[in-house]
């Protein structure tokens, strides 16, 4: 029997790499998308038991392609050290643990919904796009820590001073996070100061000083962003090949080092042309 | 009779490029676009006699010049092979159908607003615009589609958890995206988070998480056009001439191949001359 | 007297450019708004005396750098030819109006409130800026034309279906383009959604198309802007002298060009030289 | 004693440039900053005591840390010389005063908020990006100067208008300024137009011009900062080394001249070597 594992293997990679089967797998992930959202509506029993059936079928169909895939992998070793296998397998692993009628039905359920984020472990597309959005999370590092200095200040100040008069904005620190988040998306941000300036008129200085402060650092994030992505995008751009503008001046500059040499060498043996025409 | 067509045509053609003619059917449009605007207004009975009788007078020449365009085109293949012909002539057909006290009133009155758009066909400036906006539609593809796929998502959480808190807003997964794009719009959408915390007190956790994951893959679609324009429009701007700074640094590279190739056969040539001079 | 005309003109020209001059006239115009923004408060009976006098005083100061300045000029033709100076005429000349006890007083006050802008009118750097602005207008020509076409339809689509619904949102084709614009700002657009939903319930999408398409369009201006003003600022750039990179280019082009006739000259030199060596 | 002194100052300086003494005080801040934070949730009274301790605690370690860094500095001068030691100092003294059972309490418990910045200035990366929003702010000025022109003459005319139809939003030129940021952040700008509206028809004029202005003067304004922060960034990056494409085409440029001076010369020979042929 030992002797029959390499075989299908073979057969397990050509299904894996097989255009069809991909194709089947994301008409599946789709359906069980539809299934998900057609659950939120009010449907009549006899569809229902027809989900259930369906959704049992998407199980196995998604058990059987991930067996596939680790079978088609050389060790399973290999197969778990990609993050996008380990994020299949968890979701698919987790799908099979029974929730009916049972107390964690909810969060069953909760965990299917992140069944659709499989359509982006499959498309490579969407894989790359994702990737480039979780790279570039780091590069806002240290604007985001000082965002959050600027937050922890401001609801600090705010929590003191304004808890007496609306405690559901102000009442401590968290809450008063989220009330200057309200603030910086501009929604009802009035409503906020104009309650907080019949007890102390000059508080419009805390709040507008807060939003030209956000939005100046908000503004100041998007333009490094802008700036390192066009920076990457350009040398990436470069360095394909030796193609575009910067590509030529460089080949022009290796030509004009050896040019300068050739002509040295030229200049050299002139002299010595002039000096033997002199000695004649 | 056959015999004088192609006189006719040639007269067509000559209609159709006159500056005159293109104008008088501008004025044509805006007038009937006035009319439309106009009949949104309360207005007394003789004035609406009036516009009926505009209203007719403007069908026939739309009518005409589209029989004049046709005419004058080489065949009618060739003429319903361009999209904004084929956009024209439907618009002047659906506008024929009479309208007066029928059921279909509404959607006849509704087809007449769309005559706005040939301005767009007919003014080549906007013609331009419209098919650059059409053409920038796809380059968002998966972008798009990544971003439908996290609002879906949300929304079958939103719609599990808070259908049984507002019905309106979370009622089912169609309505819960509704509601998610008016968060996403900064709606309101402290009314609908306060709301959903008096059940589950961390649910900020699900509408921040949901703002910040938006406003960065919208950040980085917006970069990615920007960067995409740039980019197309440096490429046009170096193509149209070798003029520019790109242009010359390629004149550059090919004299520097040139003078190359030169200065090695005269090093040669100097090579042979020393040698000679040696000999003798 | 005739004869003393030339000698005021030349003292009326060193006023002009005197630098103390003009720190005074910008003195005045800040009192000028101050005294406006004033007079916005509860202030007693006195108080308003003081500043009639002040206004008095501000507008014969006013009266009397723009005699000076005409004077200063060579004609009143080259004067008013530039347009900063007609529209300090034009304001000066407003204010001089008597409107106290008039019907007119109100007309009278707003007028003053401009001669703030003569803050931009005298400040070189505000007049730039000004002048950038105002150039920076008809490039968003096209697309401004194309956004309003977009917002007629919408608006006559608008009224004509919903201006049963809410007459005071959608009752005539303006009062619909005014509600778009609101809807365009998001401000408060769910509430106008939901009440027509109501009635028409995919109405949705109307709103969010329209939504869709305008924020397409303004991005695509936004971009056009931007692209427009890096490409004008490098052209700037580049033309001032031949510094910076493009500059560099240019001259290596230039002399390229020479060392290639050069070369060539050299090359038939050294044929020469050979065929003479072979003779010998 | 004084033989002492300079042995003293150079532990201190170990200890300053030490990683651990660095982080402790890092440490130090955050828990200073989580006790600020702490003390907004309403907390028993024994945990409160805990928080008085650890106060102390804190401004003791602070008092300690800010020594140590005057010693290690070499002269007083040369430590207040440094606007990040005279913020810090002015910190840690202002946290000095008791503020407990006094009239001031409110105020040293702000005052104390402000220890949260000290992170600021203890890690170099917030620091360099706080030098740098605040080396941007001036190169806005002229641009926000014509901002608050524009708002000051629309709060003139706005609050001479409308201040009888709701005094709480144009009662004076500051309120009516207020409002009219409002309006900018469109936070139920329409509510405010509506109400003016009654009286005066026409006065959504007055609030799509402003807001007209407004963004396209803010846009002018972004893509100000972009280009300055773009150039800057490109200076930057060509000056630090002669490296990318532009110190190439400098390179170049460099050795064409040189190449032309060696042509010259070897013309010039070739020309004698000629002459010298033909003579002989």
């Amino acid at each position: 029997m030992n002797y029959d594992i390499p075989k299908l293997q073979q057969r397990f990679i050509r299904i894996r790499e097989n255009k069809l089967f991909e194709t089947f797998v994301i008409i599946v992930i789709i359906l069980s998308a539809l299934v998900i959202g057609a659950k939120t509506y009010q449907i009549p029993e006899h569809v229902l038991a027809l989900f259930w059936i369906l959704d049992q079928a998407i199980t196995l169909i998604f058990l059987a392609e991930i067996i596939i895939r680790m079978i088609a992998e050389q060790s399973l070793k290999s197969f778990f050290r990609k993050g996008w296998n380990l994020f299949d397998f968890t979701i698919v692993v987790a799908s099979l643990i029974p929730v009916e009628d049972s107390q964690v039905a909810l969060l069953g359920r909760l965990l299917r919904i992140f069944r659709v984020l499989r359509l982006v472990s499959i498309i490579p597309e969407l894989r790359i796009l994702l990737s480039a959005f979780v790279t570039a999370v780091p590069r806002m590092g240290y604007v985001s820590l000082l965002m959050f200095i600027i937050f922890y200040i401001y609801a600090a100040i705010g929590s003191m001073l304004f808890h007496t008069i609306n405690p559901t904005l102000w009442s401590n620190i968290s809450v008063a996070m989220l009330t200057l988040f309200r603030v910086a998306t501009f929604e009802d941000w009035t409503d906020v100061m104009y309650e907080t300036m019949t007890v102390f008129p000059l508080s419009w200085t805390f709040y507008l000083s807060f939003i030209f402060i956000v939005a100046f650092v908000f503004l100041n994030m998007m333009i490094g962003i802008v700036l390192e992505t066009l920076q990457k995008e350009h040398e990436k751009f470069d360095l394909i090949e030796g193609t575009g503008e910067a590509g030529e001046v460089h080949r022009i500059e290796l030509r004009t080092i050896e040019m300068e040499a050739r002509l040295e060498r030229m200049e050299e043996m002139l002299k010595t042309l002039c000096a033997g025409g002199r000695e004649k």
